[in-house]
């Protein structure tokens, strides 16, 4: 087991799937930290508190403040914090606190973002700008935040001007989980040219992706395309159609990757590709410093 | 029950979901029908006769000729039936006989259709286009076949030339059913202007498929588009990335679609609003037509 940690705030980030959140010193150092699979998506309204104490609760004497982001927020999450509405600052002014039964817990969620035209939505990547420009003000550009629902944004002026979500992950993984090129597509495994092909040709031919995927299918069984080179083309065309929609928010702007590993640096690839050079910046680390900032605006 | 049935020969249509039969008198008139959903997908090599028997063993006394078509001839099927290459006839000159333990069934699987490349594949489709040509001999031009796997064809001459196919129905059913569209997309209903607006958007800016889908999300949630309207939105955007993509197939050609109702019919509307008219041809007419085809050149 853990030491005992004595957190003087803990940052929580909880999406759809997971529960994520960090033992925080008041200087922002992160003391320990801790995983959980209660994500948004299986819990109701009155399993948040549980879920959270079973994964905090070692951290936890005497009052607390618990910083969260992310669909914890949501309609169906713990409390509804009401989306802030673009052009806005990344973090908002107003947490919203959720109701708990245990009188030590205070816990503020931070809102999500909305844009009017075109529609669209964020909720946790807010605190991942947020996060950003704390260690980088003043920056301007073009933030890319890669994952399930990649979002592309625009910040100027210590504002999110504009942005754009691409469900180029969940695509990914329902073709490759759902459909007949679950036959075609390995689950894991990669290939450098074939990415590059898809990349350059859904770039190049944006209107013909509809035409591509199946012959993901027909090339195996004909060609002995391989399940590795086959997930790897299937991920340029994605990308590349991605790239090619997003064109507008990246030609000519200062550009940073947000993310670790492999999905973010396969962007950076990406982008150099098109001689758009861009940054990667390690995504667990920023969404430590958004919630800090959280957490400084609220003690004052 | 029903009469007993006292059939010449006996047509198939055997896919991955489903086995569909007709019992026929020998000049091509139908008896009876019977319908399994003991698919290719669910069977291995043993079970195919049995699930056969099932189904049309009350039609069987004596020796019996069964013509088939479909996924029942593939790798995974009751017998391979190794696929000719385009430009060829719709319809093999070679049937390929399936093995089976009752001596009395006497059963011929109608080989597919492939193109090296574009990498493209084909089975039970041209049965149809078969059937087609028998009904409408000389008839040059371009058949839309709308499905799961929509193909678009151009036949000349009595010829498969060329061929493409689309993952159009499946692209709609995995992300109605997997993704966070489930949330938005209604599972029916239907809106003739949101359709026609999801088409004219994706053939005309076919780039930007990729950032239209997650907006069906974030406008149900900002602006309560319904379930109705996302649902015909997403099946505008999918089929007009799959006009815009198969273009050149179609442009300034005959087209014939080929299909039963609602979906064929989407998609002679959605040529019609191309300035594209294509006439729409029943499917289940013409894949006996084709069976009985292949049926009356093996009866020499």
């Amino acid at each position: 087991m853990n030491d005992k940690v004595n957190a003087d705030w803990i940052a929580v980030d909880w999406g759809t799937s997971n529960l994520r959140a960090w033992a925080m010193s008041s200087s922002g150092t992160v003391l320990a930290a801790a995983t959980s699979d209660q994500g948004m998506g299986r819990l109701d309204r009155a399993g948040f508190e549980p879920a959270l104490m079973a994964t905090i609760g070692d951290w936890v004497s005497g009052p607390t403040i618990v910083i969260a982001c992310g669909m914890v927020g949501s309609r169906q999450g713990w409390v509804e914090a009401p989306y802030a509405t673009t052009p806005c600052p990344a973090m908002s002014e107003t947490l919203v606190q959720a109701p708990t039964r245990n009188p030590d817990l205070s816990v503020h969620v931070i809102p999500g973002i909305k844009q009017v035209k075109p529609a669209d939505v964020m909720r946790g990547e807010e605190t991942q700008i947020a996060g950003f420009l704390a260690r980088n003000p003043n920056w301007d550009g073009i933030l890319c935040l890669p994952g399930t629902h990649t979002k592309w944004v625009h910040v100027s002026a210590g504002e999110v001007v504009s942005f754009q979500t691409f469900m180029t992950g969940e695509l990914f993984a329902t073709l490759t989980d759902h459909t007949v090129l679950r036959h075609s597509v390995a689950a894991d495994g990669w290939d450098d040219t074939a990415f590059a092909d898809g990349l350059s040709d859904a770039m190049g031919r944006p209107e013909k992706l509809a035409a591509r995927l199946f012959s993901l299918r027909a090339e195996g069984l004909l060609h002995g395309l391989s399940g590795a080179a086959a997930r790897a083309r299937l991920s340029g065309l994605l990308i590349g159609a991605e790239l090619a929609a997003a064109k507008p928010y990246w030609l000519g702007q200062q550009i940073a990757v947000i993310g670790a590993g492999g999905l973010a640096k396969t962007y950076v690839d990406a982008l150099a590709a098109q001689s758009a050079p861009a940054m990667q910046v390690q995504g667990e680390a920023i969404t430590i410093a958004g919630l800090t900032a959280a957490y400084r605006r609220l003690k004052g």
